[in-house]
This record gives C-alpha cells, sequence and structure tokens, in this order.
C-alpha cells in the first residue's frame, strides 16, 4: 500500500557536488538524470544557482552556478518526467540572473536558509515563485534550532511564504528517531497548506531511518541521494528509499545500473559515506567541517584524539 | 538521563566469525576484549560452542569452539567487568563438552534457533542453565515468522524455559522501524518474567535505528558490533550505540581507538558492510547467501542482474 503523495527528490549531484566543488562532468550528470528519469524519481537537484559575480567560474565546476543552458545540455534527449530542482542561498544569487519559469528548464527552486535568516529566504524564495517556479525553503541546522524560535518561523513561513514544500534539514546528522517524530509533527501541526520535507545526513547511519520516521509521520517530501553520495557522511540512500516505497511507478534497477557502473568507481576518487570522524560530529551534534578537515590531514584516523579535541572544547558557561 | 537496564552484548568476535571461520588470532581478540572492558561494555560474545566431533578442527578457527582454555588467553591479565557470552546452535554442541559455570570463563550461552526447533532449544538452553550459567534464546529469522507460530513460541518460553533474555533477530535485514515496534511490544507483551533484546543486521542501513526502535520500546539487551563487523552487511555499530546511551558507565573512546588500529586495517582484507546486494537481499526479505555467493563471483558489482535473479525466483502460487 503506498502513499500517492510521497515524491523523492534526488539531490545527488547538488549535495555530492559539495565534495568536489560542483565539478561533475556532462557525461556523468547525464547518466545519473538517466538512471533518474527511468527509476521515475520524481525531483533531480543538480546543483545552486549563484551568482558569477560572488563566486568565480574558474574557481568552481558548472553545478554551482546551473546556466539553464547547462541544464539543457544534461536533459536533451532523455525521456523523463523528472522535474529539475536548483538551490539557493540567501544573498548568493543574483535574481537579474534568473529569467521566468516559462523560459526555463528548472522546475523547482529550493532556498536553504539558517533560522535567523528566514526573512531573507521568504522575500528570495517569493521573487522566484512570482517567476512561476516550484518553490521549497530548507530550514538547515534544525538540531540546533530553539523551540521557540522553530516555532515562530514555522508560522512565519505559513503566513509569508508562497512555498509549496518546507523541509526539515538535520545538516549535523545528529538528530535520532524521536526527534525526528517531535519536529516532523510540530511542522504538520503548524504547516497547514504546506508540504512538510526532510534531508537526512548520514553520520549516524540515521539518514534512511529518520526518513522513514518522517514519512510515518506525513512528511510527503524526502530528499535521498544515489549511493548516499553527499557531503562528509552523506545522504539517505536513494536506493533503499525506492526500495521501501511501494510506488509501482518507482523502478529500482536503473538505479542498480549506475551505481555498479558510475559510483563504484567514483567512490575510489571520491570519500563519503560511513567514516569515523563523520560518525563523531554526528553523535556530538557538530558541524561536518572539523571532520572534514580531519580528513585531509595526515591524523585521518586519529578518531580517539579527534573525539577529545571535540569534547574538550566545551569549557564551561 | 539513561536506563539502568540497558546492556549493550559486543558480538564482534562471534558475528564477525561468520566471515572468516572463526579464525582471529589471539592478540587481535584480546585487543578488542581490552578495548570492550575499557568502554564498559557488559557482554562480549566470542564464538561459538560447536562440538568437534561435527567440525573439524583443522579446517576452522579457534572461535568456532571456544574452548574454555582458549577464552581464559583472551582474558587473562586485563581487568574487566565484561561478562563472556557463547552462541550454541541446536543440534551442534555436546553437552558433555560443557563443564559447570563455576569451572569456566563463559557466563552466558545464548541458543541460536529457527522457531521450529523451539523445543530443541529450551532443552539445550535449559542444560546449560542449570550448570549454572545466564542463558538466552535468539529467536532468527524473525522477518519470516507467521505471527500464529511467533505468538505460540513465545508463550512457551515463557513457561518452560529458564532463559532470562529472548531476543529477536533480524537475520535477513529486512525490518523497518514499525515492524520492529510491533515485535519488540509483542514480545514484551507475553514474556513477563523476561528480558527482551535486539540483534539487528544493517543490510539495509536500519541495525542501529532498530536497535533504538527496540530501546524506545523496553528491550534491554541490545546486540553490536565494533564498526559494524559482522557477516555480510554487518550488525549494529557499537560506536554508534555507546554515543546513543547514556548511561556514564560507557566509555566510548576505547572503541574509537580500536576500530582506528584494528578494524580500519582489517576491513582491507574482510568484507562487510553497505554494500548494494546486501542491501538487495535486505530489501527482499531474503537469506545472504545468495548475496555473499555473488561478492565471492565476478559479477560481484553486476547488481541489476543480482536483482532480476532473485526477483524472477518467485514464479507463483
Amino acid at each position: 500500500m503506498f502513499r500517492e503523495k510521497i515524491k523523492v527528490l534526488d539531490c545527488t549531484i547538488r549535495d555530492g557536488g559539495l565534495i568536489n566543488d560542483h565539478d561533475f562532468d556532462l557525461r556523468f550528470v547525464r547518466a545519473v538524470y538517466k538512471a533518474l528519469a527511468e527509476a521515475g524519481v520524481d525531483y533531480m537537484e543538480i546543483g545552486y544557482k549563484n551568482s558569477k559575480k560572488l563566486f568565480d567560474p574558474k574557481k568552481f565546476g558548472k553545478w554551482k552556478f546551473c546556466d539553464d543552458d547547462d541544464i539543457r545540455k544534461v536533459i536533451e534527449g532523455i525521456e523523463s518526467k523528472t522535474k529539475i530542482s536548483v538551490m539557493v542561498d540567501v544573498d548568493r544569487v543574483d535574481m537579474d540572473d534568473i529569467c521566468l519559469k516559462k523560459d526555463s528548464p528548472v522546475d523547482m527552486v529550493r532556498v536553504a536558509t539558517y533560522i535567523k535568516d528566514v526573512d531573507k529566504a521568504i522575500h528570495l524564495e517569493n521573487n522566484f515563485a512570482v517567476k512561476g517556479y516550484e518553490t521549497a525553503v530548507n530550514i538547515m541546522a534544525i538540531s540546533k534550532t530553539l523551540d521557540n524560535e522553530l516555532t515562530e518561523c514555522l508560522y512565519q513561513l505559513e503566513q509569508e511564504s508562497k512555498a509549496k514544500i518546507i523541509y526539515i534539514v538535520d545538516s549535523f546528522g545528529s538528530l535520532y528517531q524521536e526527534t525526528t517524530e517531535f519536529l516532523i509533527k510540530k511542522a504538520k501541526h503548524i504547516l497547514k497548506t504546506k508540504e512538510v520535507g526532510i534531508h537526512a545526513h548520514n553520520n549516524q547511519q540515521l539518514a534512511f531511518a529518520n526518513s522513514i520516521e518522517a514519512i510515518i509521520h506525513d512528511a510527503n517530501y524526502v530528499d535521498s541521494t544515489i549511493y548516499g553520495m553527499g557531503r562528509a557522511a552523506g545522504n539517505c540512500p536513494t536506493e533503499l528509499l525506492l526500495g521501501f516505497l511501494k510506488n509501482p511507478k518507482y523502478d529500482i534497477r536503473p538505479v542498480l545500473d549506475v551505481i555498479s557502473k558510475e559510483f563504484i568507481p567514483l567512490r575510489e576518487k571520491m570519500e563519503w559515506g560511513y567514516i569515523i570522524p563523520h560518525a563523531i560530529t554526528g553523535i556530538l551534534d557538530e558541524h561536518p567541517r572539523t571532520a572534514i578537515a580531519l580528513r585531509e590531514s595526515d591524523k585521518k584516523e586519529d578518531y580517539r584524539e579527534f573525539w577529545e579535541s571535540l569534547v574538550g572544547e566545551d569549557d564551561g558557561e
């Protein structure tokens, strides 16, 4: 028995791009798009729309900017019902670069925001909405959010935002099922006119479990990535999510294929997944940056020292 | 806030031994025991007590037999409150080999059984109980068990068995949280005089999540393995479980150390963890043997073909 409203948004290229400065070649991105299209995945998020005034295009891959013409090169010639999503960060996008939806291959724009910037996020998201895009707001670092501030934020989104989906983002991979249940129930209670989504990180091997937990409590939008690829520990694996969902429109086999052919070799060159320093930042509810730095150092396997450095930082008051 | 009754049983050497015919050297087993002792883990399961009449000691490592003298070599000279557990299978142990608890370094004996063999399991377990051992019964392949048969089995265990703990074993790594909740609640309801435990497999990255779910619903005995090492996809990682449990008697740091020093190099030689064929048998609720065979073949990365071979087997009625 399946819930038809559940939509899967695969953000392999977008979240995976945080590992390699968004520098995937066109062939690879097309292979991912083709697999997702054949699998019946609802959305593919391909990267960020960042202003080239703020970031030098020579220093980053294409998917940090997601020019419409580059997106067209990904999708052309591939039969698909999969919609295209891009992410934008507050203060990093130039609205002069953004055309109307009717002239763009992009279907959805998701605004990622910390709770302190929610006013800016709503303003930005509404600008995309009036241009005709489906819009969403992703509330990052939810595990560090005080309950009264989250309540206010959710009411404000319900009243002022045109976004059709509000995502709870477990940026640090620190949530357990009970807190996921609490947060999703809270969001569903306040957001009467919107859908609720979940974006989980896999530091503690709980990204899939927390996504199931969110689904149980009526979140209808779920983020995933193929073979769990994403920054640091990565995300809820698309293949597991499709295995769990019973909607016959999904077909796991093209995803299995692209893992065999593309992701197994890629994993030799790029690092993500269950890696102890990332588990440690998840357990301690910390930003992954310290673990990422450790993995790039010559102390990459010195786990005890890393644990003690994080626990020791907290010197009172 | 912690629940003092929760006990962690680390079965790294026992379940990991299913990968390498129980052939770990003494130095490695002592390193694991020392780490678990320093971490305050309640039990360490070290292997199986199998009859040497049934299995040739030349073909298997020591931990398929767990002679008391071999166990003594592991624990001697290491300060510890960690109890020693061994597992026995129905029809594979010779009770003539078993001395009284007072003369043995073994504290607990766990009888692993399929539900059809529960009468034999109770008989065997009670034989250990009268010799003075703590005893437990592990009900394997729980996901293939019909509800009425499980009900009968649990009532029989409650009435006839001296075991202090009954474990629910997700042998195929196919359980989701909702079924885990159902099974643990059911077991707790019937087993009024016993504790309930969980042994989870990690095919779908849900071993830790299902262990948390079991704890939420009052299972007090939880199995885990260091760095998740165990047959096929492995188990609930001890380090994550200790990170979750709040009992101050546990110290995660010795486990982090032994992962750095022993398990990272070992993982280069032995395979376990999140591997797509194991995910597939988990999704399809199948025994891991087909995936293990695939991984030993030259088709180890042919995931789609493997999926189709399993799905295609089911030809009606």
